[in-house]
């Protein structure tokens, strides 16, 4: 990883100004208009100056030139001129003395244009030279709630009350969908940041800025590539420690999506597997579409965190069971089993032929009031670690007169509750109010509402917790002495001995053990297979004798001057074919694979990814997940494998690679056979540094 | 297939009632009062009886003590009342001549409560010696929205105007969520159907009937079981020749099938892989969850047919195009690639840094003309199929003050055309009003989008083509006659002796060619790999004499007083592992499986299922699909197999089934060993009728 900066730039004078410049400033603009419009309207308590070089009065206010005529230097400027016009704006800005700047222009920098790269490397050098903080460009600005501070040109967004989300998206476009959507469906907002292309302050710096942000409790980022994976996992492991979830949505999952973010905003897409291990360390929920980030997010309102995986279900229909049960097994959700005291208590609100099971369908309770009591009942059950009930916001305030039930219900628990609705549905203002009333969030959708409870365990487990990170480590590993290392770690290939003759083949045979592999060693001979130097499965003294001469036979026949040097005696090993990797990510640092090996790698695509160190009882857990387990625990007839060992394997593998990545970029052992008793590392491949 | 009724039955009675009574009529009950109220409330035109045993006046109408004193029959009667009163009310329908009726209480015929049973068993003797016909229970009602006919207790969606959707819901709660969700995006709709548990008319019949109804331009289903799968797929089939598509949501995704014991065929084959081979043949379309239901009917609108897959898609964001990369990808949905002459006309809509390509991002156009003659260009390319246009439909008509060019666009082409966002947003009913302007429906997420547009090439791939089905043959096939028939139809096991001592089978096994396989044959030996009675792999004539004496040794010694008859030689048989199955589905008739065989059979889940009889090509389009044919392709230096002899394997054991299952059950090669010539059939496993 080679970062250009391994410090964390002060975004406050970006998000808080205390005084602002519109650079761009004109009637016609329909940008700066917007922004002017909304600071005023919001009552934006800092200076703002107009720049404007053609026109001495703007909005009917008092305009400057340039920045470099303003009469005190302000803290921020917002700079809305063509790509062109960009380096002497942010020049000025520099000379002023102003801390920073947001470049909304595109082609400053981004895509292989040279016009646009050496306007780029203009501002990289004010940037360089001055300390001057630039975002963007490519961008669209930012919402600061509390600030009363909107440089974004939507001004029905700025009329938003503030909250707790903090977003940071770098597709300054999908913002505001975001936030639109979002907001219709209760979430509200402290900052809402498009970073653009990143030339000078990226994600890294605005989530550092979120952790420290009191109000903000949750960060949502729209990723198109990490610039400084480094500083970014910094800041991620800090949101951790602070109890503060990131949800993230990331674009890229397929190769075409690197090229397109290149060439779009000048963003590298890194590996999208080595992303999620990445997002799994750090306790980062990734989501697949927009539609989820804003389901997830709201399941994140209530701060409730849950005490393990467990929900219970209250529903109103038999139809929503049914899909519920398809739902659950597809996202890995797991069922609450109701205690019998339980049971006892939700008997009474059920018609007679249903029996109580989750997922629960009473019916349609005649009340909000009885449906809360039997909601309580359910959230009082120890099996239940969190609640999810098929409540549907009503388009009316008064159509719930008894919504104080729910109050009292959720009251009485510290167990995490969401509402649930079996399919989208519109919230008006008067639904979102009801939402805000009883104090836990209504979900659309029941994968959606699936995968949001999910998150909300998965952050849970990582919560708190700061992931551990390796140190470098000197090593004076070489080939010659690779073999040796592994061993030492306790990671070993077939028995093999390399010796003179036929005769001593023989005998190192019968000291292996048959059945034994027998290759022809010489120094003429490259291509062994090709040369009919190979005999495989030799289950006899005769047979490996016999082989011993038919090999130096088909080989001379191949190469008739090679020198015979002898032949290399093996063990054949059989086994589960798996494959185990160690390797450092470009972005994210070491990294360790284990999945199904051999021919099954790329056809099953069965691995497990994580970041190294391994912390305690993950090596267990990778191989829980995966078909390679079900394979080696004897699926179908198959003979066991030894998990216990391959266990093992893996994390002598991760502990190797982690005192000796200073020589290995890269190494892997495929097939890693699993045997019944132990395991064989046939093949063992290095990249070297 | 056992199908109680092997005739649709009419349903017009119920949907299209001329009059109509309503049993349970009572000011306490909302729903007949909700029911009552609608039906006067749109003036539904025929006479409205209401019955109510202890009041001679209801809503200020008279009342009826019961049917029986009705001055003339009801064409249907609406029946509110509690499970125990149903089958006097259903026989009172029938003495008064009724040609229908529709039950509204569970708790009839349902679950495994004797009570229930009990009265579901009376009704359904009523209907069976009166030809009364009984929609329900456990049901809803319907909606009838031409002729106003409201039976389902939903005022606000009575209000409703008619249009071309008819819905047929087993869950009546998820009915009303569905329509009104769909509303509100602006579907509009023929009938809305509760079905219920179907005790009598059921969803073939329905179907049936929304098949002939001239204003039903699509269908729309939630299906928990098909109860006559055979006349289901008769109505499928009429849909299908009408151009009408069938768009489904079917619970029980993840059940156990109940035939996953039998046969590998069979637990592969599940209940709802079938459900899903059904809907392959039938071009019905399977939606995964309830929003991609209203997404996928909304495409359909239109009425357009694609004559192919390619999207043309025009963005106005980096980060739509960088979300839709993934999308499209992961969804399957081919780019359109640009004629150089739309490359042309496109460009004077960019901002010069960015390259015209699909998916377009051509930044947000001034106008809506800029974008409708944009749309324009794309629409023209004999590349695109199908125009996707990144607009959102604004809150205000007004907006859109020049709208009349987008429906010039649209006039200008018979491409299917949809607006889509990024992410769900609010239509409010100026959005509804704007999208019914244009003329074209605008669609909500990427991937619902992705799939919604698949979904108009797969139904207009199958559409206005009847399905083949299969004809009852006889055979007089034996457990002895089926090596014999199956090598008539090309399907070869390997070659094999049976000999009868050791000489005899080296004899053999120089015949057949090493290596070769021995097994001891013995009437008193049943597991032969126990006792030691098998040898593989013997490569010369030594090692099979040797193994012959060896394995009559290890016989012996677990089985001393066995018999040995003699030996098995068989050809060793390497290759790809394939499995291709074919069996009777107890619901949707014969079909075949191919995929991975051996141990990838369950590990992999690489299968494709489809309904017999095959169509031209569709063997070698279902092994497309699958990893075994990359596998067979010489993937990952894999040796070839030969794709045109496992194609042919599955052509003849399609042949062959179709004509032998009136003996057969099931019948599954596994492994079908693929060699680089021809294949071999090692395993056939048969479970005969």
């Amino acid at each position: 990883m080679n970062e250009t900066s391994m410090a964390f730039r002060p975004v406050d004078s970006v998000l808080r100004a205390k005084s602002i410049a519109l650079v761009g400033a004109s009637e016609r603009g329909r940008w700066p208009s917007d922004i002017y419009g909304s600071l005023r309207e919001h009552g934006y308590p800092g200076k703002i100056w107009l720049i404007n070089p053609r026109q001495s009065e703007v909005y009917g206010e008092k305009a400057y030139p340039s920045l470099r005529d303003l009469p005190e230097p302000a803290d921020h400027a917002v700079i809305i001129v063509p790509a062109a016009a960009v380096p002497g704006a942010v020049e000025d800005a520099a000379h002023r003395g102003l801390k920073s700047v947001t470049v909304y222009a595109g082609g400053v920098g981004d895509g292989e244009d040279p016009v646009s790269r050496a306007l780029g490397d203009q501002v990289r050098a004010t940037v360089a030279r001055s300390g001057l903080r630039v975002s963007g460009p490519n961008c669209m600005g930012g919402f600061s709630y509390r600030e009363k501070l909107f440089a974004y040109p939507n001004p029905s967004l700025a009329r938003l009350a503030p909250g707790p989300v903090a977003c940071v998206f770098q597709s300054g476009g999908t913002l505001q969908f975001f936030m639109t959507t979002g907001a219709m469906r209760g979430l509200r907002f402290s900052y809402g940041v498009s970073s653009g292309n990143e030339l000078d302050l990226d994600l890294a710096d605005f989530v550092n800025f979120m952790v420290d942000d009191e109000e903000t409790k949750q960060i949502v980022l729209f990723i198109e590539g990490i610039r400084r994976p480094k500083m970014f996992m910094r800041a991620a492991a800090r949101a951790l420690a602070a109890g503060k979830p990131i949800i993230a949505i990331k674009t890229g999952a397929t190769e075409k999506s690197a090229s397109a973010a290149a060439s779009h905003t000048g963003a590298i897409a890194g590996d999208y597997a080595s992303y999620l291990a990445m997002c799994d360390r750090y306790g980062i929920i990734n989501c697949a579409t927009l539609d989820d980030l804003v389901e997830t997010t709201l399941a994140f309102q209530s701060g409730r965190v849950p005490k393990g995986p467990r929900i219970g279900w209250v529903t109103t229909s038999g139809g929503t069971v049914d899909l519920l049960y398809d739902c659950v097994e597809q996202e890995g959700s797991p069922l609450a089993v109701f205690t019998e005291e339980t049971n006892a208590g939700i008997r009474p609100f059920m018609q007679g032929e249903i029996k109580p099971k989750n997922p629960l369908d009473v019916g349609i309770p005649s009340t909000i009031t009885k449906a809360a009591e039997l909601c309580d009942v359910v959230a009082r059950d120890p099996n239940v670690d969190m609640l999810a009930w098929a409540g549907q916001l009503p388009p009316m305030l008064d159509a719930w007169p008894d919504a104080e039930a729910l109050i009292k219900m959720v009251g009485a628990t510290d167990k995490p509750i969401v509402g649930f609705a079996r399919m989208a549905y519109h919230m008006g203002p008067e639904a979102v109010a009801m939402q805000d009333k009883v104090g836990f969030p209504f979900l659309q959708g029941l994968p959606a509402t699936c995968r949001a409870l999910n998150a909300l365990w998965f952050h849970a487990l990582r919560s708190g917790k700061a992931p551990a990170t390796v140190e470098d480590r000197k090593s004076d590993l070489t080939a010659e002495t690779l073999d040796a290392s592994l061993a030492r770690y306790g990671i070993q290939g077939p028995r093999s001995r390399v010796v003179k003759d036929a005769a001593c083949a023989v005998l190192a045979a019968q000291e292996i053990g048959f059945p034994v592999a027998l290759k022809i060693q010489s120094r003429d001979i490259l291509h062994k297979t090709e040369a009919g130097g190979v005999a495989l499965n030799l289950r006899s003294a005769a047979a490996v004798a016999a082989a011993a001469e038919k090999l130096t036979a088909s080989a001379w026949q191949v190469y008739p001057s090679a020198r015979i040097d002898g032949f290399l005696v093996q063990e054949m090993v059989s086994g589960h074919e798996a494959i185990v990797g160690a390797r450092e990510d470009a972005l994210y640092g070491p990294m360790l694979l284990v999945g199904s090996g051999g021919v099954l790698v790329e056809l099953v695509q069965d691995a497990a990814l994580k970041l190294l160190p391994l912390a305690e009882g993950e090596a267990s857990s990778m191989i829980d997940g995966l078909k390679l387990q079900r394979l080696i625990s004897g699926f179908r007839g198959q003979a066991r494998g030894d998990r216990a060992a391959l266990e093992k394997a893996v994390e002598s593998l991760a502990a190797f690679y982690l005192d000796h990545r200073d020589k290995i970029a890269d190494i892997e052992i495929n097939p890693l056979m699993v045997r019944p008793q132990g395991v064989c590392a046939v093949d063992v491949r290095v990249i070297w540094k």
